[in-house]
């Protein structure tokens, strides 16, 4: 494999070209607010298949030679690198084939067999179905496609570089989930190219940090686990190949939890009414642990295939973690009108009733033997405290409980 | 004011482009593949303040002599056109007041504040807001800028049919959603003056079908009540000064229920990555009910602007209705080992549960007297079919009830 060179860049960014949408920078007036900072979005979760990984597969399909591309491609994923290598296949005319675990949800197999690639599902993890992949290319003289330990697919995803100093040349800094590194590999190589000033920042999940592991310790080393809701970037042990650039080019690295995830959802959602994976979220949660002020920063929101179910329970913690929903108790006498009365408070103050449970006889005490289990939707944490003083003023004892939607 | 000529909807698109995120077209590949044209997608949602308002406010307010400047502007909105005008005001440097009626939610109000507007919160309900507006108007020598029924304001929304053209001249049909008529008099009027071949097609709710009824009345006539989950369209009359325009441009109107724009949410946010609001989903949810085979369409999709717990209740209105989240109660006898038996069924079958009750005691009958409630995930009606028959193939008889995750 050739080095990462500017000429293998700039050939890379023109042969992606012909199959990724040019996703255009958008300007975020909100993180700009809060930041004092200009910070742009680089919204690859509109990418085709949902994800930047078409770049970096199509780039490196497109170096083989005719007995490879005859033979067909092959790979592990269950995520967006299935997608990604299906497409680019496909773009490209020749067969890939993705050994997958076999508890992939139905609707990844069929999106990836949707896309004409042959799908086996094989082994209860993906190490099982990676050291499948790896078998079948070496039986049937197939070309493995690495997910991120790979110079070709990392010089395809610096396309994404190249685009943003098209748009942006005055660029400070840019911001980059980092599960294996290729992404980072190929965005910070290329990005030093052309203007060695430029800061590029990754940010890994504090459970899978395997790439602020590999920099104290000065090579790849693997962690003993990794466990994040952002599983695209859920990786033990960055790539080897890649590395030394990572470590030549990474300005720093910085670590999110969790946590610090969905109010990042929310922030996309409502300001900028799209949907980006957690992975593709790490950048937006940074944000808080960087002086960006008086910069330009593009923050690369690398995917947005996040599944519905997970996307409601993900808005609803938010919403509960902004006090923007929120559940009482009040204990009440046993008495007519008293109903009346709280809900009277409640609307006065302006909260609005999403969730009512009214359970009599919690005790013997004729004074207070019902209680409602009140969730009510408001603003903010300042709105639910005058909620809670409407309540008390109307002489109540509210208590503030776990909401339980489900 | 002035006819809508090729000059003003020229110089009202070269106007708002100072201040407008000029959209890029986005092809949909899912959509296309459904309909057998090609569909391109308009995303007005992620326009500044999220709809497309912004782009009539100014160019009108581009319009108005100092003198009317410096008095300033007034309108009655709680929705996108009161962002929209705050907005405009804003980038113009000049004052707006913005009516609203007293029930709106706090979040609307402080946007369009955010935005540098001063809002009046009076009336029970919008008529009344739209009264006071009016009133001050008068008494202040405010400029009132109407939602929709202003030529302006629809020469400024034409300026969206200039950025189709420009990117996809060759497009066939502009499928446009229609409230008080203000956004389909700007885009069909241009439209057939820079190419008489093209149909724009306009698409209302049900609940809600004002320009329906005008077309067929043959001028504006008011309906009994607007009924609509798509808030943004539920206007009872349509404008009287931009429906001659309306009459002889609109290619025809199609009519959508309420319950169709949920399954086209989810394709928004499942294929696009995108929040789309009820009412700019009209197109998408219109599909169905016209036939683009082998037609280039632009969908446009008017607004982003839903809040977040409509959001989270519509995703899952829509997994119900699309059998990817449902309930069955099985009744067990009361003995151990007889849940491991279901729960196997259910495992073996690739359903995921997510919701479990277990009621013990519901019948005297031992062999039946236990009730479990089991919310479960599947890919869609097929997998659903073969859970309950991996049920019944372990012996039990289970009967699918309501759905119920509140």
């Amino acid at each position: 494999m050739e080095k990462l060179t500017m000429e293998k860049f700039e050939k890379a960014a023109e042969t992606v070209k012909k199959v990724i949408l040019p996703t255009k920078l958008e300007y975020s007036e909100s993180l700009s607010d809060r930041t004092g900072g200009r910070i742009y979005l680089k919204p690859e979760n509109l990418q085709y298949t949902g994800a930047y990984k078409i770049r970096g597969a199509y780039y490196k399909i497109s170096t083989l030679n005719e007995e490879q591309l005859k033979k067909g491609l092959i790979t592990a994923s269950a995520g967006n690198h299935a997608q990604g290598v299906a497409y680019a296949a496909k773009k490209f005319g020749c067969h890939a084939t993705i050994v997958m675990p076999t508890a992939t949800p139905l609707i990844k197999v069929n999106r990836t067999k949707g896309y004409g690639a042959e799908v086996v599902l094989y082994g209860d993890v993906y190490d099982d179905s990676y050291e499948k992949a790896l078998d079948i290319a070496e039986k049937e003289g197939m070309t493995f496609i690495h997910p991120f330990d790979d110079l070709d697919v990392a010089a395809g995803q610096g396309s994404i570089a190249m685009e943003i100093f098209q748009e942006l040349p005055t660029v400070d800094h840019i911001i980059v989930p980092v599960g294996g590194g290729g992404l980072i590999t190929g965005i910070s190589t290329f990005a030093k190219m052309l203007n060695p000033k430029i800061k590029v920042i990754g940010v890994e999940p504090a459970g899978a940090a395997s790439m602020t592991a590999a920099l104290a310790n000065g090579g790849p080393v693997p962690l003993p686990s990794a466990s994040t809701i952002a599983d695209g970037t859920a990786v033990k042990c960055v790539g080897s190949s890649i590395f030394p650039y990572c470590h030549d080019n990474i300005h720093k690295m910085i670590t999110v939890n969790d946590d610090d995830l969905i109010p990042a959802f929310l922030e996309m959602v409502e300001n900028h009414k799209m949907i980006v994976e957690n992975s593709g979220l790490l950048p937006v949660a940074a944000l808080d642990k960087l002086d960006l002020k008086g910069k330009k920063a593009v923050l690369v929101l690398s995917g947005g295939n996040m599944d519905v179910i997970t996307m409601s329970s993900v808005v609803q913690h938010g919403l509960i973690r902004q006090d923007r929903i929120f559940t009482v108790s009040v204990l009440l006498p046993d008495k007519a009108g008293e109903l009346v009365k709280v809900a009277t408070a409640i609307a006065n103050a302006g909260g609005n009733v999403i969730k009512l449970e009214h359970n009599q006889f919690v005790s013997i005490n004729r004074n207070a033997s019902v209680e409602l289990r009140i969730t009510m939707e408001a603003f903010g944490t300042e709105h639910k405290k005058s909620i809670l003083s409407a309540l008390e003023n109307a002489g109540y004892a509210p208590e503030s409980v776990t909401t339980k939607l489900y």
